[in-house]
């Protein structure tokens, strides 16, 4: 039986953190970490973790690893499909005992505590095309592809803050921005909002949807827009926000809030006894590296305690 | 006038990390400083700051205090006497405004928002020996110091709940745990203490003081106990409590623990709106520089808030 008092699931900033303290608690720690250093590894530059004062976001991502294996624990690359409520199986000491029952696609894995710290991943259009095209031509990360289309003409589709500053990032790059907004407004931050009027580069259109992606073999060639118009673009970049990977919280039985992020108390608690959250899943109103890693350390010092209350308790 | 929309007093790590990002939020920001580096210069090595492998102490606190120089943030090295809820005092465009008025010695100084990260000190056993031998065998921070003592003797003095809870941690690491406890009881949290009692690898002694810790040049070799008797340890972890620093935030009328610690919620909020804190002074359950940097954090992301809400209000 693949048993560990604690397993973490992702491998980001997060959830590396809480890997680490747990190890220093000689906790014998498992992480699946289906994407190894996490959306951190998709920043560019990272400059605002307190005590690191500048490093690339994929060094960010290694570091942190690196430092939770080195600490002690072990690492998979693995995709957790689904986890319950269980009691540990019988033959071994925790046998009875309440737990939690995680699966690979191939594997089962039980353990008294859990780490959930999976993280968001960027919304789709949901468009024909978009899956096919996607690193050919449609990228969700302006800061990482921006290079890949030098002197081309692209969109970036989304009315938000991170439209505005993807559109001006990718402005640096190619030779031609439209922002592609569906409503009649953008709601970026106003400094953000002028950066992008004031430049020639940039075009911005309200009202303005794409409906399908279309191209040849190799790469997308141009969009078909909803009032039937064809636009040419080298690269779709799509900034409309990100979905919280939740699904495993929900599946057991975790309090999630109405955007679907798993709720925590101050100290990385969520509802169900003996399970946590940390990071970018959590409804922390502020998401950034050094909140996750705090809420990953909250969580092992309570997974800590959780197991040394059911040693006491035995 | 002297007048900064953000004050923050205290140079640890908590109160460096609040500075960067409220330097970050191109707020004109001012640190008093204190102790350069804080609490966190007094410890050998870290090796628990996700991100950060292994730094020294003092190395730790000084990239701290650079990164939020670097980032714009001005530093006094002075030290805060007393503070008062006050109106920004006319001649200022905040005129009138509820704001904070903090005092050196020989100066004043204006603020709309004010962050206390004040800290602890750690009580000392102001024995012979004690100064000479700290980091060279005397902790004052299992937690932190637990894994320079795997497979090797260790002692633990005081009898409190975290003298109990330090001896778990120690225990996880150390082949032995020797508590020694002034009193011929502890006053622990009963699950705390019959977690150590039922250790085998754990020694409680009753009536117990240390009156001198000795040992060569590079570490300690042993105590002298007060009946005479003599103790080989490889090391000294004291627990025997800490002072909170919360001087100010009584002063302000901030609601405060049993322990003397501020109260803050989740996002590093005072009783008093304006007033945050971060790091040891607050009552978090868990005094760890990660911890007290996210809380620092989250009090300049509220400070910022927070001005901006008076200036859509003015």
């Amino acid at each position: 039986m693949n048993f560990y008092p604690i397993i973490v699931v992702g491998g980001g900033v997060s959830g590396a953190s809480a890997a680490m303290y747990a190890a220093r608690f000689n906790l014998k720690t498992l992480v699946f970490a289906e994407q190894p250093g996490g959306l951190i590894t998709t920043t560019h530059l990272v400059e605002n973790y307190p005590g690191i004062k500048s490093i690339s976001g994929p060094k960010m991502g290694m570091v942190f690893l690196e430092h939770a294996k080195e600490t002690g624990a072990e690492f998979k690359y693995e995709t957790i499909v689904e986890a319950q409520k269980v009691k540990i199986p019988q033959g071994h000491e925790y046998a009875g005992v309440d737990g939690f029952r995680v699966a690979t696609k191939s594997d089962e894995y039980f353990c008294l505590t859990l780490v959930l710290a999976t993280g968001t991943e960027h919304k789709h259009l949901n468009i024909p095309g978009e899956q096919e095209y996607k690193n050919k031509g449609v990228s969700y990360c302006a800061l990482c592809d921006a290079g890949f289309f030098k002197e081309k003409t692209v969109a970036i589709v989304g009315g938000g803050d991170t439209s505005a500053i993807d559109a001006n990032i990718l402005s640096q790059q190619c030779s031609k921005v439209y922002v592609l907004v569906r409503k009649d407004y953008m709601k970026a931050e106003p400094i953000n909002l002028k950066r992008i009027e004031d430049d020639p580069k940039v075009e911005i259109l309200y009202n303005t949807e794409v409906s399908t992606i279309e191209g040849n073999a190799e790469t997308m060639t141009h969009v078909m827009l909803k009032d039937g118009s064809k636009m040419d673009l080298d690269g779709l970049f799509v900034a409309i926000g990100w979905n919280t990977k939740s699904e495993l919280a929900k599946q057991l039985g975790a309090e999630l809030n109405a955007r679907n992020e798993v709720v925590i108390n101050r100290e990385a608690e969520t509802s169900v006894p003996g399970l946590y959250a940390a990071g970018d899943v959590t409804d922390a109103h502020f998401k950034q590296a050094i909140i996750g890693a705090a809420e990953g350390v909250y969580a092992s010092v309570q997974a800590f305690n959780y197991i040394q209350n059911l040693k006491t308790a035995a």
